[in-house]
């Protein structure tokens, strides 16, 4: 009626590579519990227990490590055409991506910005969980006895870092329509993060400035589960399995969530299990919330309880 | 970019009358938790924890009792006045509510549509907790030492009851912009529960269809706890007061959340106390999950662990 | 040094019958997340994520169903031999049950008391978790991986239902040694409910009277599980199932504790799932509490949240 | 019937000074939400929620700091006397404590063994709640609207150091009937920490070894909490009131408990804040498990998830 909706409606996965394609099946579906939707060559679709989209992570086995794209879903198909629309104008090389070229999801659009690899689609599928493992409740894909004691729900956010932030957080408010929930300034008054949402979420994308010259990294997708029990479940069966967790768990000052960081040890792929309220932000007038350094005790550190992870990031494939 | 953003952005507020307003002071501070923002002559404006605006409550001492409006806030003031000529348009009769009328909220118009009171406004203020309430946090209202061990969160949504749903929830559609999450119909195919939402929760606001000739009436408003162990323990603490609930313990079918009903001894207020992840619907391209009689167990009832609440609802005031 | 020490250490199992054993594996290890020790002939050994004992519950195929004994590991052998000496005094018909004949087990005996066929054993087997299985935890048995999303912790207590149950409480208390630590008395003076320990435990053993010439009934058999959130789960996964609980989620006022009761569909045997803290009692002088009719709100309720269970009870095998 | 009974029942108090009891008073009742039974002279006694006796902390001003003692309840009358018998006997200076000389408590006797401040009683008032704050269940002391979202339930148990740990330990067993449930080996194979228990609880009592030549110390004494959930609002209430934990939260591996602890800024009294299951032991014929250095992770180091505390310990008041 008024006000012009955002393109973008939500994060919709993020796809990476593995050396070793079964140790990443077996982090990702035996040991985190997520479900294995589909494998097709060398390339497992993974989604959440509640995620209704085909997968929400996509792993492939190649040579080496990194993340190949982070996709958003926009919120029509026209909404996608006016992105590449904008991108073009812009000088940006667009590489269309035809439909099922990744399993389940209809054109796409990808494009390299400030060093990250994006995509955009709004066409994908939604399948239902296969026969003996669908849930009975109607608003949900899987039953709850198909997921083990961690078995993520859906997910939530993914968080990069480069030393180009500003401009790229310009980009994601301006042409994406994302809203600055919190920022954070350092002591020398420059901003240092921020944390972007185009939904209710305290974040569906963030972003850690580095160093100038310091390479674009991706640093996690995180993936919601339904409480603290099952988050602190989910640290317990990592210890048995001798894995050790990046950070937490804990309790972040910034978006107010319970937080445990873990890394595949194939991929390197970072998940944090995000849980707890959060806060749900409805507010058609939010300022952004800023933190600084003084308030909240070092440049990458934002817990409230409990010991966070370092930020060492993932370097993207050479692509060359 | 594209497709216009609904009007609408959540729902704000419901005012109600109380007989008592001590003892309704009583239940909803010292039984519940409620911050009890402000109270200004014969009215208290409560809110919870980690609401932003004045109040999302508001209960006035008067000979009676019933819900005098059920107020909505818009995305931008233009918004509201699209709203307002649109009900003029129609042949409404809209009421202009000064600034400061209800106090902490700007202007305001109010209309009786399908005998439901509504409010929409934009300008509201957002107080801070009173010095030595403040969280630490930037991101909350009020320190957690400063509720008690139930303590609401937020206003989670509100549901009301008619013989004229189809009609209300085209209207709640197509001039408020709310999307039918989840749908009950009956077994001689009528539709007789709607759940809208106009942001990510499974839903802002429902409507339980009456049968013909039955009064308008308002059924609950619900604010969300922290965890499954906040709602138990408010059970827990409406029993050592011999309070009894109206329903709960339990977990709904649609929508997914846990929930406890329980009503304020002198105004009637039926609050629900909603807990767990539910659900958070982020697609753009939702369809409404339709639940049909046989599946849900009776027309009433879609509760999938507990028993439920009867469907009394609150008659409105009467306005001569 | 002072007191004589109670002969009996704790509930060690219950072995009961079932016409169909592998419905009854279904539902006790891939609904209910048991562990299976062990299969042998006829009989299914169960035990829980944190049981040391061999088995804590065994399930023989027979032509029917009961309960074939509840077994009491007594805290010596010398214990062991002073129970039977002094049953045998009263001239009861006490069976010496050979070590091996029940597997995992050494010597026992068993004798109907009351109508009810205790066993009473010292040595018992403790195997490990079979390899692959064990936790890294050294005093855990089984990894937390190994477990579903339900899977009981430990057996906690079990109830039974007679006609004399003054003479059969005075008998638990003067020859077992256990202490009454809550009882229930009618409107018209009677004792008609006695919840026994002989560890820290709300209680180890209860005693619900029937009416004269009611048959001698099993009730239930309890397991901890670690959380209200465990429960809740296990309420939503037996929806999942559509296999309905006998009674909760709800919390007791007796013990204090929260429960979820639930039958195997093939043997009838009920569980009653138990989280919460309820209460540990480690007080040498503890006087039982005792609540009356007015107080509880009639004969076999005791709830203090939620729906209760019916007394129903597992009518023991025909010994012909 | 066979075995002798151990002579102590359970953990009963700690005793401690502090040089300014209102900021003390603040931090127990305020802050952590204990419940203040009684403040008599220059003595505050608190209790849990969920404690029977008139008090499990009790805090004098003094000119200093550090815990006057540790008080066992024995089983009974006679066994307080066997043990002061048993005392005297090894040539100890027990002081006898006439009733009422701690407010609440029967006669008791006081020793100082390896340099601890021992206390043992067995009469004690167990006060009801105040009118008002009775909980309205029996089984309770104060109602749960009448604690805080922290408020300890109740004590469960207390460590110490001291470099003559293994005579300590001894002396433990033998004469007091604790059994060691878990024992700590480092790598030059000396036993190097015990948990001792004489309840089911996995222990009531540790003691951490000191190098030769340190004085004995008081490390904490701690509460049990209902659920993860409060221990982790314990954090963040703590957080808003600038306080800092000791260690936590986390998870032992050790006794397999949840902990936070937390000092009082005014006596340096820590308290560990326990929750989860951790385990109950009923086995009567339980094997020591035994952890050694290189399964732990280094001397004072236990934790399976999160930071663990540092052992600084309090020293004992001089007595001159």
């Amino acid at each position: 009626m008024t006000a012009p909706q955002a393109p973008v409606a939500k994060l919709g996965h993020v796809a990476a590579q593995t050396p070793d394609l079964e140790e990443s099946i077996w982090f990702f579906r035996d040991v985190m519990g997520f479900q294995l939707t589909e494998r097709e060559g060398d390339t497992a679709y993974f989604r959440g227990m509640r995620d209704w989209e085909h997968h929400t992570l996509a792993i492939t086995e190649t040579g080496g490590t990194g993340v190949d794209h982070i996709a958003f879903r926009t919120v029509s198909p026209e909404a996608l055409e006016e992105i590449a629309d904008s991108l073009e104008a812009d000088g940006h090389d667009v590489t269309r991506v035809p439909a099922g070229e990744e399993t389940g999801q209809g054109e796409a659009i990808r494009v390299e910005k400030f060093g990250h690899p994006y995509e955009f689609y709004y066409d994908v599928d939604k399948p239902d969980a296969p026969e003996g493992k669908r849930s009975r409740l109607k608003n949900r894909v899987y039953g709850e006895q198909h997921g083990n004691r961690i078995s993520p729900r859906r997910i939530d956010h993914a968080h990069v870092q480069d030393c180009v932030s500003p401009e790229h957080a310009e980009w994601l408010q301006e042409d994406l329509g994302f809203q600055v929930n919190e920022q954070y300034r350092t002591n020398d008054g420059d901003l240092w993060g921020w944390w972007f949402s185009v939904t209710a979420l305290p974040h569906d994308f963030a972003i850690h400035r580095l160093e100038e010259g310091e390479p674009p990294m991706f640093d996690h997708v995180s993936y919601h589960v339904d409480s603290l029990q099952d988050l602190w479940t989910a640290a317990d069966i990592l210890a048995e399995h001798g894995i050790e967790p990046d950070g937490g768990p804990g309790k972040h000052a910034i978006t107010r969530a319970d937080f445990l960081y873990v890394s595949d040890p194939a991929s390197g792929v970072t998940i944090e299990l995000f849980a707890g309220p959060g806060y749900l932000n409805f507010e058609p007038d939010w300022e952004p919330i800023e933190w600084t350094e003084d308030e909240i005790g070092g440049e990458t550190s934002h817990q409230w309880i409990g010991e966070g992870p370092g930020w060492e990031g993932l370097a993207y494939p050479d692509d060359e």
